[in-house]
């Protein structure tokens, strides 16, 4: 059994969803772990995860939209030091989660056939991403 | 240190949570490890997993009831190409997540006495679901 | 590549995040592993885990005002025998979730610069909560 880990930098410009799949599976390739269980991890307060839909743009569309009206920007909230969409960012990652895991199999991720892994920025200004991604297996 | 993995197959005929714990429980204890980490990762975008109450039936349907309400059916999305439950589902699924850990020790998951493991099904038509389950340990 | 494990207890006395980062930090120094996975698992279906912003307190009120007023407490519910905190409390936990994993680098969690770990409380009445922390490294 062995393990490797790795850093993968996202430059983000606004609320959007970032497609990581192909920098992941090709990071894992490099590995040449076959079996095992793979693990990826954002280090931030105001961008999380997401493993969803990743055939159609409108669905990405249409989860930010869910996620900026239930949780809007607005006055209601006691922390506002960074500016309007700081407080919402931390809330919508609260919900979308830092951390998630995906089986490996014949050296791959188990990965659905419409399921894409995505960085999502909930800051409205450019950003620099990291998540650390690791795998243990043979 | 040690590994396996299987894939389970659960059929599903409408919006409803679907205990797995049995049929994860069983397996574990085929493969006789001891103490380690499993992890169990839904291979959809349309269907979730939740570690939940798993005594009285009415938490389901509270909680489901919760989604429904929250993620509403209606004409407000952009993605509908497969029906009124579609984009809701996708949805559903960000807020629940695909993946889950339950550490192992002495050859059984260390859930809390009330706690089950659930597929939740967010469409309306039966589908087959897969869901991969993964144990690392000794 | 070994594993350790603990149970971590905590006691809470009412709605709040409790966190418990350094005594993971503490208990991952013992274990010396310095390359590995983290795992920590909340076993209740009425508390949960949450990885967000450690620095301002404002930020973890705002956090729990939302999940108050998103899932308001309320006659709504056919789930109640444990008064009007108990289904509210369940619907908390499926959002925010029971499992969350860190990767272990230099010995320590890769935990972001603003990231805190928290037990979040979901119940009203003080509760003693069990977290296990599972860790797999070398």
């Amino acid at each position: 059994m062995r393990q490797s880990q790795i850093r993968l930098s996202i430059s983000t410009h606004g609320q959007a969803l970032y497609e990581v799949t192909q920098d992941v599976a090709r990071w894992l390739a490099e590995t040449r772990i076959e079996i095992g269980l793979l693990t990826l991890f954002c280090r931030h307060t105001s961008a999380s995860l997401l493993i969803n839909e990743n055939a159609a743009p409108a669905v990405q569309r249409d989860l930010l939209q869910w996620l900026s009206a239930s949780v809007p920007e607005g006055s209601q909230y006691e922390h506002d030091s960074e500016g309007p969409d700081d407080m919402p960012a931390h809330i919508r990652t609260m919900l979308t989660g830092v951390s998630i895991n995906v089986p490996v199999a014949g050296g791959r991720m188990e990965l659905g056939t419409w399921q894409g892994i995505y960085l999502v920025e909930h800051r409205r200004t450019p950003h620099q991403r990291e998540i650390v991604a690791h795998v243990l297996g043979e």
